[in-house]
């Protein structure tokens, strides 16, 4: 069942955390591991060391070039970040979490969880692509969990919600994260052709808007068509008054 | 609450793991760091940088020349160990454990959380000295968690169990790690003056077959001050017999 989900890491600078992520996934039975845009080289010395016996699984990890990229073969994704206040997706502890991502799994649904870099943490573009904000509770003011020991907790907390999950209710086959992209990508095409708001900023809220709103909506892929095509055809109907004008 | 519980590691080789230990207790909420026959600098450049903000905790971790010196003070103590087949105490998985540890602490004991060295783990001779065996749940045949990583769950679980443990029904003053300890040694002595049971091989698993007992019957003061009081006893009766031979 923890084949299905996977662990990415944005940006991360120190060769050492990703070999200790290693590890950690290793220990507790997950095997895929991806890499967005890193800034330090996953295969060093350091990191193999760090890794211990799960050096195999830095050489097969997957580099992407952006975060949407690396999920956008899942269907869920929750952003591991210290706790925030300006972001609009529901909030859930880890153990929460873990056990919405353990039921997701048991319905053969795939998973990402995505861990920021060491200083700066997640941007906003980047969790707005995800549908969950996961928060590991921490002492007051003191929330700077080490990427990797972050990582180890969310890995534990997931094996232990996977022993009993059981299959939930079922929904249609949900969309990928990547249909979910060109989706928004298509949005944004169309918006700009058919009703240009002024200036990017508002364009940019829109966006942001219609994200967290389809994160919420989870969109299967028939949904997805559906907003397609009705899309299409709203550019489809511009376009002959464009030449009317 | 959780400024009752201790972290105990034992023979550490890395001033690194001691450095991420830190930091993970830190951000969990606990500030009491014991090093037991520590073999490296526990502040050395490493040590202080890995642990991030909580460099302070180095410099207040106590130093011990055992194990047993170490728990001294606690009512409480849980060895986090690798599945093994070859102990007497009970083993708990780590969020049950955690649930006991909650309620001790919430009734106001002292509790330390037992960790050994990086390649060869606990002798016997320092599990005998805790209650508990703790295990984190891993992929079968992969149970090689880093030290500070598994500091990492255990600071977590511990915390997340906190939150809503309630003082479960008393039980009178519960004996002190270190007086059970001076409890066994007058154990030792009497039985080694009134009845030597041949050879040492012998006298070891005596001494832990009654202390593997008191770990399971946990005695309260007044417990161990009977026992001592009947040991004082025996050993008198036995001078003047000592005497008409």
């Amino acid at each position: 069942m923890l084949d299905k989900a996977a662990v990415v890491m944005v940006r991360t600078t120190h060769p050492g955390n990703i070999g200790a992520a290693a590890r950690a996934m290793g220990n507790m039975g997950l095997g895929n591991l991806a890499l967005a845009e890193p800034l330090c080289d996953h295969k060093s010395a350091e990191a193999v060391a760090r890794a211990s016996g799960f050096g195999g699984m830095l050489d097969r990890a997957l580099v992407h070039e952006s975060l949407a990229g690396a999920i956008s073969k899942a269907q869920h994704a929750y952003a591991f970040t210290a706790r925030r206040r300006d972001l609009a997706q529901p909030c859930l502890d880890v153990r929460k979490a873990s056990g919405k991502m353990a039921r997701q799994l048991a319905a053969g649904l795939k998973v990402a969880l995505v861990f920021g870099p060491e200083q700066a943490g997640l941007t906003n573009v980047e969790t707005d692509v995800c549908d969950f904000i996961v928060e590991i509770p921490t002492e007051a003011g003191k929330s700077s969990l080490n990427v990797a020991a972050a990582i180890q907790v969310a890995c534990h907390e997931l094996r232990m919600a996977t022993i009993g999950a059981t299959n939930p209710p079922g929904r249609p086959s949900l969309a990928d994260k990547g249909e979910v992209q060109n989706l928004m990508d298509h949005f944004e095409q169309v918006i700009t052709e058919t009703c240009p708001p002024g200036n990017k900023g508002l364009l940019d809220k829109m966006l942001r808007r219609l994200a967290m709103l389809l994160n919420r909506a989870q969109p299967d892929k028939a949904d997805v068509r559906m907003l397609r095509g009705l899309l299409s055809g709203v550019a489809k109907r511009r376009s002959p008054e464009k030449k009317k004008q």
